[in-house]
């Protein structure tokens, strides 16, 4: 049994948030959106508090000597701030994704069924050190009429307990509760992972970040997971591949931003198309500096490739190199992806209406593409307008997920006294 | 490591189920559907060796002692078989949920994105020994092109083993793969737990049966869960009900069917109305043998009714009881529901526009009904034409699952170039 502590415990912040989304759910979308309005002001007029907090982390980072990169996602300045605050009034903007009847039906005896959309309940929220994603996430989540539960990298708890503040100091001028908005301060990892089992209070639970900590979560949690993953995507390039197409899809799945989930890992050629087209994809490679880790035949054909390793083909580079099996058929690519995808994004370059038949069939994937690059599975680049992950998982929601994936619905039936 | 048993291992049946998925991912619906014909003739020939092993079955369940309501689930004779084959036929007529475009747009680089459903690749029926299941699942599996695992009770493993053999022996004859149907035989509990946890061969996991099999899978799963519930269902009379409606539809909950879930457990009413319709309902539970469990004003204005303890709240009595809550308005109603509550199925009965609107928005359940009896969550009566379970998680499905439960969806572009 726990002891009563000074610092609230994480169930009853959970217990909280689970009231205040009950009041939440009587609210309409114009007391919702008032609110994220209210946070963008007090985001906008109190960024120096923040400023502050985050001046605290970043000398705490320093001093542990993390990272450049860390310590740059880390990092605001009043620029930053207001991008929070921008983000939160297009979120406004956007349709409510509750309330919305999206099938409804009268039975033989006159019962009207009508499945409506409505918020999940409570969101659990785990991520890294990354301060946006505090605001980001608080304003998807109001917006969609759901609390939320924050637990954020230990590393940016002054910066986020401040960021937390300012918004539950705006909410206080507005119908949305203050309590629909918790971040847990406890940094024992035996009471934050309370969270992931608290199924009376938690109604989901969404790990962003690396390969470990959505594992961490997956592994521990009993409260259902919107599993958002890593992408170690390929490109097939089939026997028919037009070849510039095929050379600029590939470069720009590869160089646009290689550390993004949706940057290519792994090229499939066509042995026919790689001895035709060899000359163009070594022209490409080389101006772009792009180091090739291949088998046997693209070792064999391919100047500087290296000798693929089992991680070549597992594991994402998120960065200028590129795994490159070479192979015979369309079936060899699919098992290929069969073997090593992750789900994500998975690319046909191909003129041949039968083989992208198969492997839109066949690949089992968020995101299938013909003849162009997976750099789009991103909800803005396909119009969700907000994003709040890319699953890659299949139940619920799959590839990008814009405010709909924070949703369930309930079926609400109206009768005059109807048995069966 | 494991050695190498002479019997298929869990893990072995597992592979084999994805690989006969991606084999079903290219069939198309007539194949499929033919299967489930030919399956269904075949369980109608060969009745006789299904029912000689369900009487190694019965024999054994018999010396073990089991209780008459679970031998009877466990008995088979001629006709329950021939029902297993006419459901599969109602099945063959079924809309296929697959390959249905949800929507699609054209983004203005002219990639087009269409987003289509899929089947969700290898599903993992966790039951007890209720024999049905085995070829009601195989059927609603590969009617929406999933491959299945079987796990069922061991207590009716000769029974399903020749359920599994009769079905594999029919598909041998038609273009589904007999792979794609693996029923488990281990009984050794670490070995088929281990299905709970291939993420990379089992893509959802449901569980039908008890709430103790249901929590033992959520537990130690880390593929996602498809949850199937209990159902603790209340029936609010506010103030303003029609006697006779409030009446009709309470007894029809309670008595209809009282070991499903759907039933009524608990009445909670209106105190003004109590006063007012005191002996109408007390005719109606003497006439029905309605034992009622109170709350202290219950106790007192209903002859022998019992002091509810805090299990007559929580828990189903799934027969001819009720737990009796007297409240002062609805949302006192609300409170006692989202407290004890199982996120099934709730009713009020009220001519009180405000009071239904409240409650509808705030009671957070799969089916919320407005004057009618709690009977109608099923996939039957709402007209979904088969039934995989009632969800009483928010993820993915809720309440009666169809045959759209049993898919995801793919993004799907097509580009002629485009890059980002």
């Amino acid at each position: 049994m726990e002891h009563i502590k000074e610092v609230v415990t994480v169930e009853e912040q959970a217990i909280a948030a689970k009231s205040a989304a009950k009041q939440l759910s009587l609210l309409t979308t114009a007391e919702r959106n008032e609110a994220l309005v209210a946070v963008a002001a007090q985001l906008e007029k109190d960024y120096e508090v923040i400023l502050t907090a985050n001046d605290k982390d970043m000398q705490a980072g320093e001093a542990k000597g993390f990272d450049a990169a860390f310590l740059d996602r880390l990092k605001l300045n009043r620029e930053r701030i207001e991008d929070f605050a921008s983000g939160l009034k297009e979120v406004v903007e956007l349709e409510d994704p509750t309330d919305h009847v999206v099938s409804e039906w009268t039975l033989e005896n006159g019962l009207h069924v009508s499945r409506i959309t409505v918020p999940l309940g409570v969101i659990g929220m785990i991520y890294e050190a990354r301060p946006n994603v505090t605001a980001d996430a608080t304003g998807l989540a109001l917006k969609s009429g759901n609390a939320i539960v924050l637990k954020g990298g230990s590393s940016a708890i002054h910066t986020n307990t401040a960021i937390v503040e300012v918004i539950k100091k705006a909410l206080q001028q507005t119908k949305v509760p203050a309590e629909a908005v918790q971040l847990i301060q406890s940094t024992d990892r035996k009471e934050t992972a309370k969270l992931f089992t608290m199924k009376e209070h938690i109604d989901v639970l969404i790990p962003r970040g690396g390969a470990s900590l959505i594992q961490a979560v997956v592994d521990s949690a009993t409260v259902p997971v919107l599993e958002t993953g890593v992408g170690n995507c390929h490109m097939y390039v089939d026997n028919t591949a037009q070849v510039d197409m095929a050379i600029s899809t590939f470069l720009n799945a590869k160089t646009d931003r290689p550390a993004v989930c949706n940057a290519l890992e792994t090229l499939i050629v066509h042995r026919k198309w790689l001895e035709t087209n060899k000359d163009a994809l070594v022209q490409a490679l080389q101006e772009n500096g792009i180091q090739t880790h291949g088998d046997d035949i693209a070792v064999q054909l391919l100047p500087d490739c290296k000798p693929a390793t089992e991680a070549d083909w597992a594991n994402e580079y998120l960065g200028l190199d590129v795994a490159v099996r070479v192979v015979d058929s369309v079936e060899e690519a699919i098992d290929h992806i069969d073997r090593y995808g992750t789900k994500h994004s998975e690319a046909i370059i191909s003129e041949d209406g039968e083989a992208v038949n198969k492997f839109m069939k066949a690949v089992d994937a968020a995101a299938l593409y013909h003849n162009a690059s997976t750099r789009f599975t991103d909800g803005h680049a396909l119009g969700f307008g907000a994003e709040i992950g890319i699953s890659t998982q299949k139940l619920h929601a799959r590839g990008p997920m814009g405010l709909p994936a924070l949703t369930t619905y309930k079926y609400v039936m109206k009768g005059n006294g109807q048995t069966r």
